[in-house]
Protein backbone atom coordinates (compact mmCIF):
# COMPACT_ATOMS: atom_id res chain seq x y z
CA UNK A 1 0.00 0.00 0.00
CA UNK A 2 1.48 3.28 -0.74
CA UNK A 3 0.51 6.82 1.56
CA UNK A 4 1.10 10.12 1.52
CA UNK A 5 1.90 11.82 4.69
CA UNK A 6 0.94 14.98 4.88
CA UNK A 7 3.70 17.01 7.50
CA UNK A 8 5.00 20.39 8.37
CA UNK A 9 7.86 21.17 10.41
CA UNK A 10 10.05 24.00 11.74
CA UNK A 11 13.04 24.02 9.38
CA UNK A 12 15.60 25.96 12.21
CA UNK A 13 17.28 23.05 13.78
CA UNK A 14 17.42 20.96 10.64
CA UNK A 15 19.87 20.97 7.69
CA UNK A 16 16.81 20.54 5.37
CA UNK A 17 14.73 18.00 4.46
CA UNK A 18 16.64 15.30 2.52
CA UNK A 19 18.65 12.99 4.58
CA UNK A 20 22.50 13.36 4.42
CA UNK A 21 25.95 12.19 6.62
CA UNK A 22 26.82 13.76 9.89
CA UNK A 23 23.54 16.62 9.46
CA UNK A 24 20.37 15.73 10.95
CA UNK A 25 17.19 16.07 8.44
CA UNK A 26 13.80 16.36 8.74
CA UNK A 27 13.75 12.76 6.91
CA UNK A 28 15.50 11.18 8.74
CA UNK A 29 13.90 11.96 11.87
CA UNK A 30 10.68 11.49 9.92
CA UNK A 31 11.64 8.00 8.67
CA UNK A 32 13.19 6.90 12.09
CA UNK A 33 9.45 7.49 13.39
CA UNK A 34 7.24 5.63 10.78
CA UNK A 35 9.57 2.77 11.31
CA UNK A 36 9.60 2.35 14.75
CA UNK A 37 5.51 3.38 14.85
CA UNK A 38 5.24 0.45 11.65
CA UNK A 39 7.91 -1.96 12.90
CA UNK A 40 9.55 -2.30 9.86
CA UNK A 41 12.20 -0.07 7.56
CA UNK A 42 9.81 2.80 6.09
CA UNK A 43 11.49 4.98 3.62
CA UNK A 44 10.16 8.25 2.30
CA UNK A 45 10.44 10.27 -0.84
CA UNK A 46 9.30 13.76 -0.11
CA UNK A 47 7.65 15.94 -2.77
CA UNK A 48 10.96 18.08 -2.96
CA UNK A 49 13.61 19.75 -0.64
CA UNK A 50 13.61 22.51 1.39
CA UNK A 51 17.33 23.60 2.71
CA UNK A 52 19.22 24.35 6.04
CA UNK A 53 16.58 26.38 8.26
CA UNK A 54 13.45 26.51 5.58
CA UNK A 55 10.10 25.40 7.19
CA UNK A 56 6.95 23.95 5.81
CA UNK A 57 3.55 24.51 7.04
CA UNK A 58 2.74 21.97 4.81
CA UNK A 59 5.17 19.10 3.33
CA UNK A 60 4.34 15.54 1.42
CA UNK A 61 6.33 12.24 1.50
CA UNK A 62 5.10 9.06 0.14
CA UNK A 63 5.77 5.29 1.50
CA UNK A 64 4.90 2.14 1.18
CA UNK A 65 3.74 -0.46 4.05
CA UNK A 66 2.79 -3.82 4.17
CA UNK A 67 -0.48 -3.86 5.60
CA UNK A 68 -3.75 -1.37 5.63
CA UNK A 69 -3.60 1.95 8.34
CA UNK A 70 -5.86 3.79 10.02
CA UNK A 71 -5.06 7.27 8.95
CA UNK A 72 -6.22 9.12 11.95
CA UNK A 73 -4.66 6.68 14.48
CA UNK A 74 -1.52 6.53 13.00
CA UNK A 75 -1.41 10.52 12.65
CA UNK A 76 -1.88 10.49 16.67
CA UNK A 77 1.04 7.74 17.03
CA UNK A 78 3.49 9.60 14.85
CA UNK A 79 2.90 12.61 16.59
CA UNK A 80 3.32 10.96 19.50
CA UNK A 81 6.76 9.45 18.91
CA UNK A 82 7.86 13.20 16.70
CA UNK A 83 9.98 16.28 18.09
CA UNK A 84 7.53 18.93 18.97
CA UNK A 85 9.27 20.80 15.55
CA UNK A 86 7.66 17.78 13.34
CA UNK A 87 4.12 17.50 13.06
CA UNK A 88 2.19 14.75 11.07
CA UNK A 89 -1.15 16.38 9.68
CA UNK A 90 -2.99 13.91 7.61
CA UNK A 91 -2.50 10.36 6.09
CA UNK A 92 -3.82 9.62 2.52
CA UNK A 93 -4.15 6.45 1.01
CA UNK A 94 -2.54 6.67 -3.11
CA UNK A 95 -2.44 4.48 -5.78
CA UNK A 96 0.43 2.46 -5.88
CA UNK A 97 1.88 4.74 -8.91
CA UNK A 98 1.51 8.16 -7.33
CA UNK A 99 4.78 9.87 -6.37
CA UNK A 100 4.89 12.63 -3.91
CA UNK A 101 7.56 14.16 -6.14
CA UNK A 102 6.57 13.75 -9.93
CA UNK A 103 2.77 13.88 -9.15
CA UNK A 104 3.31 17.53 -7.54
CA UNK A 105 2.08 19.93 -9.97
CA UNK A 106 2.40 23.18 -8.05
CA UNK A 107 4.18 24.59 -5.18
CA UNK A 108 3.33 27.73 -3.55
CA UNK A 109 6.19 29.06 -1.33
CA UNK A 110 5.60 32.43 1.40
CA UNK A 111 8.32 34.15 2.72
CA UNK A 112 8.00 36.36 6.00
CA UNK A 113 9.39 39.68 6.60
CA UNK A 114 8.66 41.82 9.82
CA UNK A 115 9.14 45.87 9.57
CA UNK A 116 9.00 45.88 13.43
CA UNK A 117 11.97 43.68 15.38
CA UNK A 118 9.23 40.89 17.06
CA UNK A 119 10.91 38.57 19.97
CA UNK A 120 8.11 36.43 18.78
CA UNK A 121 9.05 35.90 15.39
CA UNK A 122 12.64 35.64 15.39
CA UNK A 123 12.75 32.73 13.82
CA UNK A 124 10.01 32.68 11.55
CA UNK A 125 10.15 35.56 10.04
CA UNK A 126 13.15 38.34 8.40
CA UNK A 127 13.44 41.13 9.86
CA UNK A 128 14.46 44.36 7.31
CA UNK A 129 15.12 47.46 10.20
CA UNK A 130 14.51 50.15 6.95
CA UNK A 131 11.23 50.02 4.95
CA UNK A 132 11.00 48.94 1.30
CA UNK A 133 8.72 49.87 -1.92
CA UNK A 134 6.42 47.44 -2.09
CA UNK A 135 4.83 48.82 -5.22
CA UNK A 136 7.79 48.64 -7.00
CA UNK A 137 8.75 44.87 -5.51
CA UNK A 138 5.19 44.04 -6.78
CA UNK A 139 5.97 45.81 -10.03
CA UNK A 140 9.44 44.10 -10.23
CA UNK A 141 7.74 40.44 -9.42
CA UNK A 142 5.37 40.57 -12.39
CA UNK A 143 8.55 40.59 -14.75
CA UNK A 144 8.53 36.68 -13.17
CA UNK A 145 5.41 35.60 -15.16
CA UNK A 146 6.38 37.16 -18.47
CA UNK A 147 10.04 34.66 -18.36
CA UNK A 148 10.39 30.82 -18.52
CA UNK A 149 13.85 30.09 -17.74
CA UNK A 150 15.52 30.87 -13.92
CA UNK A 151 18.91 30.18 -14.28
CA UNK A 152 19.54 33.41 -13.04
CA UNK A 153 18.26 32.57 -9.74
CA UNK A 154 19.56 28.70 -9.86
CA UNK A 155 21.91 28.08 -6.66
CA UNK A 156 23.79 25.29 -8.05
CA UNK A 157 24.14 23.31 -11.71
CA UNK A 158 24.34 19.90 -12.61
CA UNK A 159 21.41 18.44 -10.35
CA UNK A 160 18.58 20.00 -13.21
CA UNK A 161 18.29 19.09 -16.95
CA UNK A 162 16.79 22.66 -17.49
CA UNK A 163 16.06 25.72 -15.68
CA UNK A 164 12.44 26.33 -17.13
CA UNK A 165 9.76 26.85 -14.53
CA UNK A 166 6.08 28.23 -15.11
CA UNK A 167 5.48 30.99 -12.13
CA UNK A 168 1.74 31.46 -11.77
CA UNK A 169 1.64 33.71 -8.85
CA UNK A 170 4.71 36.35 -7.50
CA UNK A 171 3.20 38.88 -5.22
CA UNK A 172 4.04 41.16 -2.09
CA UNK A 173 0.93 41.62 0.45
CA UNK A 174 1.23 44.05 3.34
CA UNK A 175 -0.91 43.63 6.40
CA UNK A 176 0.68 46.13 9.60
CA UNK A 177 4.15 45.37 9.64
CA UNK A 178 4.03 42.15 8.59
CA UNK A 179 5.09 41.43 4.51
CA UNK A 180 4.56 38.19 2.74
CA UNK A 181 5.74 37.15 -0.12
CA UNK A 182 3.65 33.81 -2.05
CA UNK A 183 5.06 32.46 -5.17
CA UNK A 184 3.52 30.11 -6.95
CA UNK A 185 4.81 27.60 -9.75
CA UNK A 186 5.12 24.32 -11.35
CA UNK A 187 8.66 23.82 -10.13
CA UNK A 188 11.80 25.78 -8.83
CA UNK A 189 15.15 25.30 -8.83
CA UNK A 190 17.77 24.84 -5.77
CA UNK A 191 17.92 28.01 -3.54
CA UNK A 192 15.58 29.97 -6.18
CA UNK A 193 13.41 31.34 -3.86
CA UNK A 194 15.60 33.03 -1.68
CA UNK A 195 17.50 34.40 -4.25
CA UNK A 196 14.39 36.12 -6.06
CA UNK A 197 13.48 37.56 -2.75
CA UNK A 198 16.81 38.79 -2.46
CA UNK A 199 16.97 40.28 -5.64
CA UNK A 200 13.34 41.90 -5.46
CA UNK A 201 14.52 43.33 -2.04
CA UNK A 202 17.31 45.37 -3.66
CA UNK A 203 14.28 46.31 -6.28
CA UNK A 204 12.55 47.69 -2.63
CA UNK A 205 15.53 49.09 -1.51
CA UNK A 206 15.66 51.61 -4.35
CA UNK A 207 19.51 49.31 -4.87
CA UNK A 208 17.95 48.23 -8.45
CA UNK A 209 14.91 49.47 -10.63
CA UNK A 210 12.34 47.21 -12.16
CA UNK A 211 13.96 47.81 -15.71
CA UNK A 212 17.19 46.42 -14.25
CA UNK A 213 15.53 43.50 -12.50
CA UNK A 214 13.88 42.21 -15.90
CA UNK A 215 17.80 42.80 -16.95
CA UNK A 216 18.92 40.20 -14.77
CA UNK A 217 16.11 37.91 -15.10
CA UNK A 218 16.67 37.75 -18.92
CA UNK A 219 20.34 37.78 -18.77
CA UNK A 220 20.44 33.85 -17.36
CA UNK A 221 23.73 34.90 -15.29
CA UNK A 222 23.99 33.83 -11.53
CA UNK A 223 26.33 35.94 -10.52
CA UNK A 224 24.34 39.09 -11.21
CA UNK A 225 21.09 38.19 -8.89
CA UNK A 226 21.11 39.55 -5.73
CA UNK A 227 22.30 37.84 -2.47
CA UNK A 228 19.92 34.95 -1.05
CA UNK A 229 17.53 36.13 1.48
CA UNK A 230 17.93 34.59 4.91
CA UNK A 231 16.25 31.06 5.64
CA UNK A 232 14.18 31.65 8.23
CA UNK A 233 11.57 33.57 6.20
CA UNK A 234 10.53 31.01 3.91
CA UNK A 235 7.90 28.37 4.20
CA UNK A 236 7.10 25.65 1.93
CA UNK A 237 3.23 26.54 2.00
CA UNK A 238 1.27 24.04 -0.31
CA UNK A 239 1.66 21.36 -2.57
CA UNK A 240 -1.00 20.58 -5.12
CA UNK A 241 -1.81 16.79 -6.26
CA UNK A 242 -4.20 15.50 -8.80
CA UNK A 243 -7.27 13.99 -7.54
CA UNK A 244 -7.16 11.06 -8.94
CA UNK A 245 -3.84 9.76 -7.22
CA UNK A 246 -6.09 9.85 -3.88
CA UNK A 247 -7.77 6.80 -3.06
CA UNK A 248 -9.33 7.79 -0.01
CA UNK A 249 -13.17 9.60 -0.33
CA UNK A 250 -12.47 13.85 -1.75
CA UNK A 251 -14.25 14.77 1.43
CA UNK A 252 -10.40 14.09 3.34
CA UNK A 253 -8.51 14.91 0.32
CA UNK A 254 -5.78 17.72 0.85
CA UNK A 255 -7.26 19.63 -2.25
CA UNK B 1 14.88 62.78 34.23
CA UNK B 2 12.48 59.88 34.73
CA UNK B 3 11.39 57.75 32.20
CA UNK B 4 9.69 54.75 30.97
CA UNK B 5 10.72 52.09 28.55
CA UNK B 6 7.82 49.99 26.85
CA UNK B 7 9.22 46.51 25.95
CA UNK B 8 8.58 42.84 24.76
CA UNK B 9 9.82 39.76 25.03
CA UNK B 10 10.51 36.18 24.51
CA UNK B 11 11.01 34.39 27.85
CA UNK B 12 12.09 31.06 27.02
CA UNK B 13 15.69 31.13 27.97
CA UNK B 14 15.05 33.64 30.64
CA UNK B 15 14.64 32.99 34.45
CA UNK B 16 12.36 35.36 34.39
CA UNK B 17 11.82 39.37 34.28
CA UNK B 18 13.86 39.82 37.98
CA UNK B 19 18.06 40.03 38.17
CA UNK B 20 19.29 37.11 40.54
CA UNK B 21 22.57 35.49 40.85
CA UNK B 22 23.92 32.77 38.82
CA UNK B 23 20.79 32.99 36.25
CA UNK B 24 19.81 35.02 32.67
CA UNK B 25 17.14 37.53 33.70
CA UNK B 26 15.45 40.13 31.30
CA UNK B 27 15.99 42.69 33.34
CA UNK B 28 19.72 42.00 33.63
CA UNK B 29 20.12 41.98 29.73
CA UNK B 30 18.12 44.78 29.68
CA UNK B 31 20.36 47.27 32.08
CA UNK B 32 23.49 46.21 30.33
CA UNK B 33 22.24 47.48 27.03
CA UNK B 34 21.16 50.72 28.80
CA UNK B 35 23.89 51.25 30.73
CA UNK B 36 26.18 50.97 27.56
CA UNK B 37 23.71 53.07 25.59
CA UNK B 38 23.62 55.53 27.80
CA UNK B 39 26.92 55.33 28.92
CA UNK B 40 26.26 55.24 32.84
CA UNK B 41 25.23 52.66 35.26
CA UNK B 42 21.26 52.46 34.77
CA UNK B 43 18.72 50.21 37.20
CA UNK B 44 15.41 49.87 36.29
CA UNK B 45 12.30 49.00 38.35
CA UNK B 46 9.96 46.98 35.99
CA UNK B 47 6.17 46.98 36.41
CA UNK B 48 6.21 43.58 38.33
CA UNK B 49 8.04 40.26 38.05
CA UNK B 50 7.50 37.52 35.14
CA UNK B 51 8.84 33.90 35.98
CA UNK B 52 10.92 31.59 34.33
CA UNK B 53 9.99 31.09 30.61
CA UNK B 54 7.02 33.45 30.66
CA UNK B 55 6.89 36.09 27.94
CA UNK B 56 5.81 39.94 27.75
CA UNK B 57 4.18 41.56 24.48
CA UNK B 58 3.86 44.51 27.02
CA UNK B 59 6.10 45.03 29.79
CA UNK B 60 7.31 48.52 31.25
CA UNK B 61 10.50 49.34 33.10
CA UNK B 62 11.11 52.72 34.74
CA UNK B 63 14.83 54.12 35.15
CA UNK B 64 16.28 57.54 35.64
CA UNK B 65 19.17 59.26 33.44
CA UNK B 66 21.00 62.60 33.65
CA UNK B 67 20.32 64.03 30.31
CA UNK B 68 17.13 64.36 28.24
CA UNK B 69 16.45 61.61 25.34
CA UNK B 70 15.45 61.82 22.09
CA UNK B 71 12.97 58.88 22.36
CA UNK B 72 12.64 57.05 18.94
CA UNK B 73 16.77 57.60 18.45
CA UNK B 74 17.11 55.62 22.20
CA UNK B 75 14.80 52.71 21.03
CA UNK B 76 16.77 52.70 17.93
CA UNK B 77 19.79 52.15 19.43
CA UNK B 78 18.81 49.75 22.44
CA UNK B 79 17.32 47.49 20.07
CA UNK B 80 20.48 47.47 18.06
CA UNK B 81 22.35 46.32 21.25
CA UNK B 82 19.78 44.32 22.49
CA UNK B 83 19.24 40.57 21.45
CA UNK B 84 16.69 39.25 19.35
CA UNK B 85 14.16 38.05 22.00
CA UNK B 86 13.77 41.27 23.73
CA UNK B 87 12.78 44.24 22.10
CA UNK B 88 12.61 48.42 22.96
CA UNK B 89 8.86 49.26 21.91
CA UNK B 90 8.72 53.02 23.06
CA UNK B 91 10.65 55.24 25.60
CA UNK B 92 8.38 57.84 27.05
CA UNK B 93 9.58 60.51 29.82
CA UNK B 94 7.44 60.77 33.29
CA UNK B 95 7.49 62.71 36.04
CA UNK B 96 9.87 62.38 38.61
CA UNK B 97 7.37 60.55 41.31
CA UNK B 98 5.87 58.40 38.23
CA UNK B 99 6.53 54.30 39.61
CA UNK B 100 6.75 51.31 36.91
CA UNK B 101 4.85 48.71 39.63
CA UNK B 102 3.54 51.43 41.68
CA UNK B 103 1.43 53.33 38.95
CA UNK B 104 0.31 50.66 37.38
CA UNK B 105 -3.42 50.02 38.43
CA UNK B 106 -4.14 47.38 35.58
CA UNK B 107 -2.21 44.37 34.20
CA UNK B 108 -3.42 41.80 31.82
CA UNK B 109 -1.98 38.25 31.15
CA UNK B 110 -2.93 36.20 28.23
CA UNK B 111 -2.37 32.34 28.28
CA UNK B 112 -2.13 30.72 24.73
CA UNK B 113 -3.13 27.38 24.05
CA UNK B 114 -3.31 25.56 20.79
CA UNK B 115 -5.62 22.63 20.74
CA UNK B 116 -3.41 20.95 17.18
CA UNK B 117 0.00 20.08 17.35
CA UNK B 118 1.78 22.89 15.56
CA UNK B 119 5.78 23.20 14.91
CA UNK B 120 5.74 26.65 15.22
CA UNK B 121 4.25 27.74 18.54
CA UNK B 122 5.99 25.26 20.11
CA UNK B 123 7.87 27.97 22.49
CA UNK B 124 4.27 30.12 22.61
CA UNK B 125 1.37 28.59 23.25
CA UNK B 126 0.86 25.22 25.44
CA UNK B 127 -0.21 22.11 23.59
CA UNK B 128 -3.93 20.11 24.53
CA UNK B 129 -3.62 16.89 23.28
CA UNK B 130 -7.33 16.39 24.17
CA UNK B 131 -10.07 18.80 23.75
CA UNK B 132 -11.68 20.60 26.76
CA UNK B 133 -15.00 21.61 27.37
CA UNK B 134 -14.63 25.83 27.07
CA UNK B 135 -18.33 26.87 28.14
CA UNK B 136 -17.50 25.09 31.63
CA UNK B 137 -14.33 26.66 31.80
CA UNK B 138 -15.78 29.82 31.00
CA UNK B 139 -18.43 29.69 33.51
CA UNK B 140 -15.66 28.91 36.43
CA UNK B 141 -13.96 31.38 35.29
CA UNK B 142 -16.88 33.78 36.16
CA UNK B 143 -16.21 32.83 39.49
CA UNK B 144 -13.44 34.78 40.39
CA UNK B 145 -14.80 37.77 39.47
CA UNK B 146 -17.10 37.04 42.86
CA UNK B 147 -13.76 36.66 45.36
CA UNK B 148 -11.03 39.08 46.11
CA UNK B 149 -9.23 36.96 48.41
CA UNK B 150 -6.41 34.53 45.81
CA UNK B 151 -4.70 32.67 48.51
CA UNK B 152 -5.37 29.41 46.80
CA UNK B 153 -3.54 30.66 43.81
CA UNK B 154 -0.88 31.63 45.50
CA UNK B 155 3.20 30.25 45.21
CA UNK B 156 4.55 31.50 47.90
CA UNK B 157 4.13 32.87 50.97
CA UNK B 158 6.05 35.87 52.53
CA UNK B 159 6.62 38.49 49.98
CA UNK B 160 3.31 39.74 49.99
CA UNK B 161 0.75 41.54 52.63
CA UNK B 162 -2.58 40.43 51.20
CA UNK B 163 -3.85 38.31 48.60
CA UNK B 164 -6.69 40.66 48.08
CA UNK B 165 -7.33 41.12 43.97
CA UNK B 166 -9.77 42.89 42.44
CA UNK B 167 -10.31 41.14 38.83
CA UNK B 168 -11.99 42.80 36.26
CA UNK B 169 -12.23 40.21 33.48
CA UNK B 170 -11.56 36.37 32.96
CA UNK B 171 -12.79 35.00 29.35
CA UNK B 172 -11.52 31.86 27.43
CA UNK B 173 -11.98 32.64 23.62
CA UNK B 174 -11.54 30.00 21.31
CA UNK B 175 -10.18 30.87 17.34
CA UNK B 176 -10.41 27.62 15.60
CA UNK B 177 -7.54 25.27 17.17
CA UNK B 178 -6.07 28.33 18.92
CA UNK B 179 -7.81 29.07 22.80
CA UNK B 180 -6.66 32.34 24.78
CA UNK B 181 -7.22 33.23 28.03
CA UNK B 182 -7.98 36.71 29.32
CA UNK B 183 -7.10 38.06 32.99
CA UNK B 184 -7.58 41.24 33.78
CA UNK B 185 -6.59 42.54 37.43
CA UNK B 186 -5.42 45.76 39.57
CA UNK B 187 -2.83 42.59 40.84
CA UNK B 188 -1.74 39.58 40.61
CA UNK B 189 0.09 37.15 43.39
CA UNK B 190 3.38 35.26 42.42
CA UNK B 191 2.17 32.36 39.55
CA UNK B 192 -1.01 33.08 40.10
CA UNK B 193 -2.24 33.28 36.73
CA UNK B 194 -0.75 29.66 35.88
CA UNK B 195 -2.52 27.91 39.02
CA UNK B 196 -5.84 29.58 37.47
CA UNK B 197 -5.44 28.20 34.44
CA UNK B 198 -4.10 24.78 35.83
CA UNK B 199 -7.37 24.53 37.54
CA UNK B 200 -9.65 25.37 35.01
CA UNK B 201 -8.17 23.01 32.72
CA UNK B 202 -9.01 20.38 34.62
CA UNK B 203 -12.81 21.80 35.06
CA UNK B 204 -12.61 21.79 31.22
CA UNK B 205 -11.09 18.33 31.55
CA UNK B 206 -14.21 17.65 33.67
CA UNK B 207 -11.96 16.76 36.71
CA UNK B 208 -13.69 18.98 38.44
CA UNK B 209 -16.72 20.94 38.65
CA UNK B 210 -17.50 24.67 38.33
CA UNK B 211 -19.00 24.64 42.21
CA UNK B 212 -15.36 21.89 42.86
CA UNK B 213 -13.60 25.44 41.11
CA UNK B 214 -15.78 27.69 43.29
CA UNK B 215 -14.88 25.67 46.88
CA UNK B 216 -11.73 25.45 45.91
CA UNK B 217 -11.42 29.35 45.30
CA UNK B 218 -13.60 29.84 48.50
CA UNK B 219 -11.37 27.61 50.31
CA UNK B 220 -7.94 29.60 50.11
CA UNK B 221 -5.98 26.66 50.97
CA UNK B 222 -3.10 26.70 47.85
CA UNK B 223 -2.72 22.70 48.36
CA UNK B 224 -6.63 22.42 46.73
CA UNK B 225 -5.13 23.87 43.64
CA UNK B 226 -4.58 22.22 40.28
CA UNK B 227 -0.53 22.13 39.02
CA UNK B 228 0.28 25.27 37.52
CA UNK B 229 -0.35 25.28 33.54
CA UNK B 230 3.29 24.97 31.67
CA UNK B 231 5.31 28.68 31.29
CA UNK B 232 5.36 28.57 27.26
CA UNK B 233 1.48 29.52 27.13
CA UNK B 234 1.68 32.77 29.40
CA UNK B 235 1.87 36.22 28.24
CA UNK B 236 2.12 39.77 30.57
CA UNK B 237 0.03 41.43 27.82
CA UNK B 238 -0.79 45.13 28.86
CA UNK B 239 0.16 47.09 31.47
CA UNK B 240 -2.20 50.45 32.64
CA UNK B 241 -0.81 53.48 33.90
CA UNK B 242 -2.65 57.09 34.77
CA UNK B 243 -2.28 59.55 32.08
CA UNK B 244 -1.19 62.02 34.09
CA UNK B 245 2.37 60.30 34.92
CA UNK B 246 3.60 60.83 31.59
CA UNK B 247 5.19 64.21 30.29
CA UNK B 248 5.04 63.37 26.36
CA UNK B 249 1.64 64.39 24.09
CA UNK B 250 -1.29 61.91 24.81
CA UNK B 251 -0.70 60.86 20.70
CA UNK B 252 2.89 58.90 21.76
CA UNK B 253 1.37 57.47 25.31
CA UNK B 254 0.25 53.44 25.46
CA UNK B 255 -2.97 54.73 26.82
Amino acid sequence: MRYFLEIAYDGTRFHGWQTQPNALSVQEVLEDCLSKVLRQPISTTGSGRTDTGVHASQQFAHFDVAQELNPEHMVYRFNRLLPDDIVAKNLYLVTDEAHARFDAFERTYHYHITLAKNPFTRYYATYLPRSVDVEQMNEAATVLLRYEDFTTFSKVKGDTKHYRCNIYEAVWRQQGDELVFTIRANRFLRGMVRLVVGTLLDVGRGKLTVTDFERIVAGQDRSKASGAAPSEGLYLAKVTYPEHIFKTSPKTNPL
